[in-house]
């Protein structure tokens, strides 16, 4: 990370100009946090990538709409428990209601609100709950550190942790924030996954260049990770800024569009990493490293066909030095290669070590590797010797536990 | 099935002119057969299938070349425990000296001899123990239902029950007989899967028709079944047919060959069915049955897509009617489709049930789905109302059982 970015220990209310809320609305689980809400004191430009999936949830081609042509947002809001997918008709009136109610809550214009939902799929959401819950989060909004932890512990369904974080950097002599939430945890696999992600800057930021900072970096962030292979009906990426940093106004490519690229980078990469190793069930984040492939795109194939593979990722759950299948997985990624000049390293807090060089397997301690393999976060590095691409993707070991979360997740 | 394909109850050694052997060459396992032969007393026509992936072990590169070259083969020679991947050239030395060997052991030329292996991926195979075995294994050849049994056997890693299965059918007047041996298990995925599987028949055939019968089936069988979305180093389908059983010789279309056709899709699919029923830690056979796709292609795909998801296989596991994964699962195959459109089927010796229809959750009895559900066979049923294509894949469900075989299948 560069100097001039700093994280600041906040979450998604540090940029100026934005609040939050997390209450019980009960829509399926009791006794927790499941409806969240972010509001921007200021017309916020937006922009948004969603699921490749072609069974869209409501909310999923709802907030599409709101993002293509409503000229600012001002509020999101993110159920948990019902994803409001396979809903047909009833599903998007669900969501037109809740603008609705959102709207006369908060005084503010109903295609100025985003809505999201997470949990199980074809059930119908509960309005009467959904509007009590509306008016109890207008009351709690509030740009508080507890307010962020609130929505983002509303927006989890079987993560272990709250996913946050908040930079600072200058653009010009103006201090620009940038406060983000994510959940993720199953049904996560590239473009994209169940994920739900809300960044908030208060940088001013035209929307052109605000969709084009985020179509440059979810390829190479949030579409990098992966978890299962399922990619979501409701995966959803918003970013909202609302210029209170009161910056010079970015509307082209430049040193600002820059600067402001490198802290969005280094926010989805935060996100996208704590989601992968937060995976359901998993013990370790399992990190493919690929360098010297023939071209950029390939490197991500490759790296991401051995992190999605669930012979590797159970390898890396029994801390096996089982290279084979990391060999494997290149070879049916689709990419072409030469495996005589493949080499393999494993790389850990614990240090480092080659096991497959140009081809062949290396004499190599099993101890050792298998010590390395123990860490928490483990890196698989390989390279091909093809030519210069690289590329990174997360991913997570296979456990018992993504077996018995979702052997039975709905009850 | 047709009224004159009768199943015999043999296995490998069933076609006439075949036969066969197993035996503890100590190859990587101890205590257990690891070397199976099988022999042709006459020259046999072959055809054969290998992996795509792009690191291809140097049996599947050396058997290629035989394929395609050789005007006859007269035997096949396999070991489990190490693969022979990643081995570089002293990988395809062991398949060269392997072939020497077997030629002097059983006076037939050098290049009719088949080499397969499966197992561990990077180790080199012990030619010293593989010469011992082929002395046992020239010794042992029998036609008899043990020979068949013994080589069934050593070919098996973490296969829990071997696979086999003989049929015969008439070609004018002619008795033809095919029996066939597999192994699958872990690695598997469609194009193709960590199996091997030698079919072996005494039916008159020209190389060009066992060549075009072998491509026109497996995609529709071997290609439809999914353990672990993991497509193997070492898949390999080999067919042998030496003409013992002195049918009029099959040298073009029509109906000798459809009858042969239809016999050898009864054989690939059993084996199919039962190397997906017998996947790492499966409890049960996952069947997905597509109805109605726009084109049978797009039905393959849906098919595979749901048969394949971790998420969904996780429910099979826990007999939960979550058809909200099934539903994801089809969204992300890759074909478009319209999701109002879809209803989908739970079915097995209990019964159906009927859990979506037209894109919106249907009233059901949860009770009666899984109960349905909890069969050792469950078919998924889903109707795209899109056109007349259909398809079928096999898959299992994920299970504790497959993460604790793959943390550590190398000990």
């Amino acid at each position: 990370m560069a100097e001039k970015i700093k994280v600041t220990g906040g979450g998604v209310t540090a940029a100026k100009g934005f609040k939050a809320a997390g209450v019980e609305a009960g829509i399926k689980y009791s006794n927790r946090k499941d409806l969240a809400m972010i509001y921007s004191e200021y017309p916020a430009a937006v922009a948004g990538m969603f699921t490749s999936n072609v069974v869209k949830a409501a909310p999923v081609l709802y907030d599409m709409q709101i993002v293509k042509n409503s000229p600012f947002v001002r509020a999101a809001i993110v159920n948990s428990g019902i994803a409001n997918a396979a809903t047909g008709e009833p599903g998007m009136q669900v969501c037109r209601q809740t603008a609705e109610a959102v709207s006369k809550a908060l005084d503010i214009p109903a295609d100025s609100v985003l809505i999201g939902s997470t949990g199980v799929i074809g059930e119908q959401i509960p309005m009467d709950r959904i509007n009590a819950g509306i008016t109890k989060l207008a009351d709690a909004l509030s740009d508080t550190r507890q307010a962020a932890a609130d929505a983002e512990a509303a927006i989890m369904t079987t993560d272990t942790v709250p996913k946050e974080i908040s930079v600072t950097f200058k653009i010009g002599d103006a201090d620009v924030t940038i406060g983000a939430m994510s959940k993720g945890s199953g049904m996560i696999h590239p473009n994209m996954c169940t994920m739900l992600a809300y960044i908030c800057t208060d940088c001013d930021i035209s929307k052109e260049m605000l969709d084009k900072a985020a179509h440059m970096d979810i390829p190479e962030t949030f579409n990098m990770i992966t978890v299962d292979g399922d990619t979501s009906t409701n995966d959803t990426y918003l970013i909202m800024a609302n210029g209170c940093a009161k910056n010079p106004r970015i509307e082209s490519e430049g040193k600002d569009f820059d600067t402001f690229m490198e802290a969005l980078h280094f926010v989805d990469a935060y996100l996208a990493r704590h989601m992968a190793k937060d995976g359901e069930g998993a013990t370790r984040l399992f990190e493919v490293k690929v360098n010297n492939a023939d071209t950029h795109d390939n490197a991500k194939l490759l790296a991401r066909s051995v992190a999605g593979s669930s012979l590797c990722k159970a390898a890396i759950f029994g801390c096996d030095s089982n290279f084979g299948r990391f060999l494997c997985a290149l070879g049916y990624s689709g990419a072409q290669f030469d495996p005589q000049k493949v080499s393999i390293d494993y790389v850990s807090r614990k240090g480092s070590v080659r096991v497959f060089e140009r081809g062949l397997k290396k004499q190599y301690s099993e101890e050792a590797a298998t010590d390395i393999l123990s860490e928490d976060e483990v890196t698989v590095v390989i390279d091909m010797d093809e030519g210069d691409g690289s590329a990174t993707a997360w991913g997570c070991d296979l456990s018992y536990d993504y077996v018995k979360i979702n052997a039975d997740y709905r009850s």
